[in-house]
């Protein structure tokens, strides 16, 4: 049922470009609805908000009547972090603290800099918080607390004064280990909204909601398209694809290990990938061997087939350095290095998103509670792109303060370089600083 | 002729808000043209980029006929940098070595981290550069040498082996202090191609072209829209909007300084906006003189006056602090602060691209040789980006190596979590490593 690939096929580059393929089509009928809902959202406020949000979330008992029905209160987020079995309560606080640490290091990484020349004149870069943030989190089945603490707590850790959750409840449903999320996150405010409606609201304000300058996390296409469009009016993380598990394995990790960390990518959707590249025969027919057997087991195992079946592979490569050039080419959203001396290999990574090293790290530990973010690029943009961090929550400003001496200098360079350009008041402006 | 406000008139706000708006509307006849275009190159490659090349570029003697001549030799660079005065040489390099000194300084900020816990769990963040940038660079008028600089020494010095400079030569011109400045930058290939041609080549790659992993730098409609379209596919910097110079001033700069400062923002293009902030009343209007005695005196006069008529203005405000106020919702591309003890204002604005503090920081200076860069988030992006940056160049990929100790506190977290998020294979996956 999966892909079996060599890369001493002939075909091989073809047929792993084939495999990796994924263009995100863009559905003419979301992109018209959206454009709508954005316009009418920026033209009436609230009013439109509360009537998309009532007729899409099928609101209970004819709906709700006001924005302010639609707030979450601190006291009802406190309450949901209450009710919560106590084991979730303390999974979900363990995972904040690491998340939180590993982000205060990223913190601590950039405090911007200023220095002075010889002459006086003195040059910098400020690092400073964004003012107010949105942080979307799809509401019904694929509500995860967990992304609630990886989107908000970098934002927080930032130094982001206002972090507004939006979340919708399908049918009237709230979900409490979202809440309690984030009641533990930092999230100053939840409104129970969602869809295009609510990233209009964010992007270009109403009556009660204060436009945010970023929205970050996860949604459905018309969140997607809802995000792309009000792109420049805010700030928006990358649209993200399906996620991704690249696993390079020296064929010395337990077989059930690697099939089941294959699975735990594959059950996020039919579109997920995972693919295996390992140097052993043997050892990829002992995996699909696991695959088999453990496949009747899994709850989420249509989704599983049908993602291994559409999108996974296991790659026999020559030796673990060809793993890593494919690894490199492949540039996945996650990747395992499950081997003996991982460093080895990681050392000739340069492209993916977040790198599992070493056969303990399984990519389900560091989603949940590792530290490190992950949200993460996916779809070959670890190429160009990082996790999200506290950097995305900051922006920097350069500093210039020329002296009077310096302006002697720089003013003659940049006077010549001007007249090159056909610049005159350029020029003239740095000449009028002449003595 | 340019329109003067009063921060104490009752419509004050909506009027400067009237006076900020700017939105780039899409042309759907370029948009149309650009898709088509997108997809030919995409499909035929180089014969697609060789045909729109000799035809939108008006290419003599009937055009090139094959992609091997629109390719400039290193020797050519060299020739053109030999070839230029050499005081336009030396302020290149005067320029240039302050671009990269400053942009050395960013380098050194991003180090990423390692850290080891208590029970030998390694996390980290791994800061590598792109493997391959293309930079555009608009030929004919607006070929500006300064952005080559701007745009390719960040990426030089971030460390990016591979810097393809792609610039048009219309009617067969080419700028030979754009290639001087090429020479200069650390460019390693340049291509005579430009539009969305060039973008299109970039990006999905051709025989002769291998695809990028980002395209940077300032194009016309044509190619803005392009860059939209291949974001993801590459990464792309900020589409920018028309330039714009906030002043705030405190009334004890020479009032002609200020009005050349305004023009040089002007004289860019029509849509350029240049907005003076005052307390004092009686300065404004002797700024108002200058701009009145001066205006005649510049080559580029009619651009200016059209600029500062449709969007300039000079706003007197209540005090600096307003001014400082005010200069936040604006969040300015440039922002000088012209006044004594800049300093006690800088530490004011949390908004701005770049701050020019005191009289004597011209922007113009920093357009060309102060050193940080002149590619600046515009129409109000400040809010939440930054400057073209060595960080640009550069991304982050997460470092999780857990350890075998790790994996048994950790693991009993994170399935605790997908239990609860209904992830059953991600709590597996982490069960399978408990002892």
């Amino acid at each position: 049922m999966i892909t079996k690939l060599d890369s001493s096929q002939a075909d091989f580059k073809q047929r792993l470009d084939t495999l990796l393929a994924f263009e995100a089509s863009t559905d003419d009928a979301i992109e018209s609805a959206v454009s709508g809902i954005l316009a009418d959202v920026k033209k009436r406020g609230d009013a439109a908000v509360l009537e998309y949000t009532n007729r899409f979330d099928r609101l209970p008992n004819g709906g709700a009547t006001s924005m302010a029905a639609l707030d979450v209160s601190q006291e009802e987020l406190q309450a949901a972090l209450a009710a919560i079995p106590e084991a979730q309560r303390k999974a979900l606080e363990v995972a904040a603290q690491r998340v939180r640490a590993f982000h205060e290091r990223q913190k601590q990484e950039l405090n911007g800099f200023t220095y002075t020349e010889a002459d006086g004149t003195v040059l910098g870069q400020r690092v400073t918080p964004l003012d107010r943030v949105g942080i979307y989190v799809p509401g019904g089945k694929a509500a995860y607390p967990s992304s609630v603490l990886m989107n908000a707590i970098p934002a927080h850790v930032a130094g982001v004064e206002e972090i507004i959750m939006v979340v919708p409840t399908p049918d009237g449903v709230k979900n409490q280990m979202v809440f309690a999320a984030a009641a533990i996150a930092g999230v100053t405010r939840v409104i129970t909204i969602g869809g295009a409606q609510a990233v209009a609201a964010l992007a270009h304000g109403t009556l009660t909601i204060q436009a945010v300058d970023k929205i970050v996390g996860p949604g459905n296409a018309y969140v997607a398209a809802a995000k792309r469009r009000v792109f420049g009016v805010v700030g928006i993380d990358m649209i993200a694809g399906p996620s991704e598990i690249l696993i390079v394995c020296d064929g010395t990790t337990d077989p059930d290990w690697v099939a089941m960390d294959l699975f735990s990518q594959a059950e996020h959707d039919e579109l997920a990938q995972a693919i295996l590249l390992c140097p052993d025969a043997d050892y990829i027919a002992r995996v699909e061997a696991s695959i088999a057997r453990l496949l009747p087991t899994m709850p989420r195992q249509d989704v599983i087939r049908t993602s291994l079946g559409d999108r996974g592979a296991l790659i026999k490569v020559r030796d673990m350095d060809e793993a890593c050039a494919i690894a490199n080419s492949i540039a996945a959203e996650h990747l395992e290095i499950s081997a003996v001396d991982p460093q080895q290999w990681a050392d000739k990574i340069r492209h993916a998103g977040a790198m599992f090293l070493g056969r303990f790290s399984s990519e389900s530990l560091g989603d949940y509670c590792c530290g490190p973010n992950h949200v993460l690029p996916t779809s070959r943009t670890a190429r160009f792109s990082s996790p999200l961090g506290v950097y995305d929550f900051q922006k920097r400003s350069s500093i210039i303060h020329v002296s009077e001496a310096g302006a002697q200098t720089l003013g003659k360079v940049a006077a010549e370089l001007a007249y090159g350009e056909g610049l005159q008041a350029h020029a003239r402006s740095a000449e009028l600083r002449l003595k």
